[in-house]
């Protein structure tokens, strides 16, 4: 039976992504290795939409988050962290386990932050060092509003940085660090950028160096320092994930060749097919439509019906897996991503294969 | 021209473990990745010779020493650091910069430690929480007697944790934590293990795990407990480098087919014929034999020679890539790897480059 993979990461790899994976190994401080790393490093440029500095990390995503708090914060300074999902909640935790004061401004799960609370919040809590927030919550299927909520931010007095987890976006919704101002973008290279997991990809500005020369948390495996010191001369400080790099050219080239406006568009086009064919089965969306994430949907499961059990069937029965939902979520919603060259007669199959698991719900 | 991968890793892939490489992504929650996680970490205890805990997490070894050190210890907490090439001091400088009080043992590079010196050295600084150690230092080309100094280690009072860097011995050279009493053994998935970096492998000993209940360094993404947590049911806290966890199931299960003891064999015999065949030319090794590695070869380049074009053409020409110095050594000396499914014809390759590169030298 072959698998539809659906869950929001890591995402089917295209054949070619693939078939480079299996290279063999190269000399990491050779020449073929610089001429590696300058390819990937402009084609990430490009998917990031910045002309600053882009950092390269083995690691998760989340140890791409721990890089920016460790970078350039320091303990006792304050950060507003905007949470609406799971992974809000996991950039609230981080930053309060090295120390920063954290403070939580929440919105209800399946709504996106309003700009204006944020603008109140930072200003009610002065002096906040950083912002943090999720641009994609695929917990609850949401997309925040990032370029008005910086617009908010910079309204202020003495803007906070902008810290941004943009794993579950980069590369497939709109984001744009320079013109938006945002100082740290973090992504990973199992999503939108279609390579297997391994490498976390964080875009720095100007600003954020100038925090980082201030910053007063210990770090050696995350310095950005030394990963941009050793950029300059297309080497990682120390070794890389290097069949993810060999993956991610070939997936870079991808995007490239698609063009990044057409990449946005066709997540937006298939997510919106993804939201019809769930409503047309009489099932709703988990959030509020307004802020529907275009790389995943999460639909609530009728009552009547398990969650766990479904996942499971789609699984066994169609070869189709999903995820379920996470924290207070668990059991009530399932998620379906479209992330990457996902295409609708793939989410036509979903589609196709919840009316047959879900009879008459609600019709 | 085939390549010759002779630096000590990543180093070359067995066709099999590259066939598992282009594997597609599965979902890293469900069964058939707990499947997979079980049956590594199965294979990992195997080659770790232990029976205590074995942790992955999705880092360079570097990432998996930071870890040890935000796990075990505490800021102004004192460790003495057996130096004796560039990993010793890399070992030095983390515990450092995360506030440890380390105290440095340095031997002459090319030496290995004495064990009475590090008995000595330890009742001196009096009261050490730890002491870290570079199993294998392929900056010098030199193995320590970690047996032995183990063994001086605990003949003291209150005897400190051992922290091992083995980052470039563990699945090559006999290491026996549990028996030893090594606290924790840090590798990585590049070096013996014959996979693609991005995984450090990491074991934990009960006392390294009382220590952690009172380590007061902060962490999140290195947390030891989340990681054993997940690992109990066959995960992992965050997305792991999943194509690595393919490749290294098919390693291991080389490793295995094969006996670990045949294959710390296989490295001793083919050490044993590149540091003849080097003699043979009337090169020098540049450490003391006595210690000399069983994973790498470090040879002396005559001052007649310069190192980097000697390195330059031995690509160019060959289709030989060997690693030169580092940090004082730089120039001085040429390293060439034998570690992994390594032969006697690829090793005699080098050594009738190096014999046609360097002509009558010495002779």
């Amino acid at each position: 039976m072959p698998i539809n993979l659906r869950i929001p990461g890591p995402v089917p790899l295209p054949q070619e992504v693939r078939e480079a994976l299996a290279q063999d190994m190269i000399d990491h401080r050779g020449p073929e290795f610089a001429s590696l790393f300058g390819e990937v490093t402009e084609g990430l440029k490009y998917v990031f939409q910045t002309k600053h500095d882009v950092l390269i990390l083995t690691a998760s995503g989340t140890g791409g988050l721990e890089a920016a708090i460790v970078n350039l914060l320091s303990p006792g300074e304050k950060a507003l962290v905007v949470i609406n999902g799971f992974f809000g909640e996991r950039w609230f935790e981080i930053a309060r386990a090295f120390g920063v004061e954290a403070i939580p401004l929440r919105f209800p799960w399946g709504l996106g932050a309003e700009p204006e609370d944020v603008r109140k919040a930072l200003i009610k809590a002065g002096d906040c060092k950083a912002l943090l927030i999720t641009h994609n919550e695929t917990s609850t299927g949401i997309t925040n509003d990032l370029e008005a909520i910086t617009k908010a931010a910079y309204s202020i007095e003495n803007p906070p940085l902008i810290l941004v987890d943009a794993v579950s976006s980069l590369g497939a919704i709109d984001l744009r660090p320079d013109e938006w101002g945002c100082d740290v973008v973090v992504t990973a290279s199992q999503k939108a950028l279609m390579a297997p997991p391994g490498l976390s990809i964080i875009s720095v500005s100007p600003r954020a160096w100038e925090a980082y020369e201030k910053a007063k948390l210990p770090r050696f495996y995350w310095d950005f320092r030394k990963a941009k010191e050793y950029a300059l001369r297309n080497q990682t400080p120390f070794t890389p994930a290097l069949s993810v790099l060999f993956g991610l050219r070939k997936s870079l080239k991808l995007i490239r060749e698609e063009g990044l406006a057409v990449v946005f568009d066709r997540h937006r086009a298939v997510a919106e097919f993804t939201r019809q064919g769930v409503k047309s089965l009489g099932l709703s969306l988990f959030p509020d439509e307004k802020w529907a994430s275009n790389t995943v949907t999460a639909v609530r499961i009728p009552p009547e019906f398990r969650a766990d059990e479904l996942i499971e069937r789609l699984r066994e029965g169609y070869g189709i897996v999903v995820a379920g939902g996470q924290g207070a979520l668990k059991g009530k919603i399932i998620r379906i991503a479209h992330i990457g060259r996902v295409t609708a007669e793939e989410m036509a199959q979903v589609i196709a294969a919840l009316k047959e698991l879900l009879p008459c719900s609600r019709s």
